[in-house]
């Protein structure tokens, strides 16, 4: 890996840690054991590493995003699509933690975040609307509408509020966000009691490994 | 209203709309219109007023959730209170907005918030546990604890992630807040279609004016 992958590495896992505004440079520099000049020589400062990272941000959640063909999922297949959104948005967690203070220290990250977050819910009322109309969700337009802001303050803020109760890893975390979303779209889902069971087992045995072939979120390849 | 309470409703006010950390003592002597040092007579620096407002919201919560009789409640008048709950958090929302972050720079707070949210919990598990004894909620153990969460995740949060999304007025997040929440209950109620019918309207009208005999959670007298 090259070194200006490791200095982002390692300011996102700070960041997402501690909180942005806790860490400083050097604070990265001394983690990577390399001299704050050469840490300067690849980014000049804590905005130009942010930009870098809400870059890659933007082009993963792109990725993920512009996934077609969700109106012929099987209800497993949306339960781990939904979990991918979770892991998502989670390995760049500290873009949603204080939203608003952040937003204020780094002007330019207000927009590309905003585009994130409207693909985001674009693509779960994409979601709601085909599930609907093949029957298997039963929700009216403004149920769902309500139901896309309720998926979607927990895929962002869920991790933040776990930390304001209890010390659950970053693993448990983003199954418990995605079992909060399934305790409120479980009931409206058009099942057979086998099939819901089925689901539930999956999430209690947290069964979503990624397999090899999905890369991960955090691929520099 | 004495000096200290205005001061203390100011400070409030300017950290709810503001964000604690970008608010001064001198700003909330500014607003007031009285001096630096007349505030400095009656709260020692944003410390001590940090703590009144924790203690005042302490006070508010625990005559709220000392509440009794919830398991002879009407569906509306659960809603109703769910409303109540919302309010007196969202009343004190900047407690729990950066909710890591405050803790480190007032780490006296986090003890009495623990037990709000703790307490919060369990008043909610109590209020499904008597649902579901009374057959109107329909979810079984590991469901109500989730639901839980979940409840506890939009009270506390959804301020928060209204202000990234949109810009809604106060009333406006208060009832997406109780909006939130009843799309994840209502489909597990045991209600007739007509009582689900007149939930959603109550809902929908925004139907929750405090009457008179409700003390306001900032009532001084």
């Amino acid at each position: 890996m090259k070194t200006a992958q490791k200095i982002l590495l390692t300011a996102l896992t700070l960041f997402n840690e501690h909180g942005e505004n806790t860490v400083t440079s050097v604070d990265i520099a001394i983690e990577l054991d390399i001299s704050p000049g050469n840490l300067y020589y690849h980014f000049k400062g804590k905005d130009s590493l942010v930009n870098a990272l809400m870059k890659m941000h933007e082009q993963q959640m792109q990725k993920i995003l512009s996934r077609e063909k969700l109106d012929t999922l099987h209800p497993e297949e949306i339960m781990y699509y939904l979990y991918l959104l979770i892991d998502s948005i989670h390995v760049f967690r500290f873009f949603y933690r204080s939203p608003a203070d952040l937003a204020e220290k780094y002007p330019s990250i207000v927009r590309p975040r905003q585009h994130i977050l409207s693909s985001l819910n674009k693509q779960l009322a994409y979601l709601f609307e085909s599930l609907s109309k093949r029957d298997i969700l039963i929700a009216s337009k403004a149920d769902r509408a309500l139901m896309v802001d309720l998926m979607s303050l927990i895929i962002t803020q869920s991790c933040q509020f776990d930390e304001l109760n209890s010390h659950m890893d970053s693993t448990t975390q983003r199954y418990h966000a995605l079992s909060l979303m399934m305790v409120s779209v479980l009931p409206r889902l058009a099942l057979s009691d086998e099939q819901k069971q089925q689901l539930e087992q999956m999430l209690d045995s947290h069964d979503f490994m990624r397999d090899a072939s999905t890369p991960s979120p955090l691929d520099f390849a």
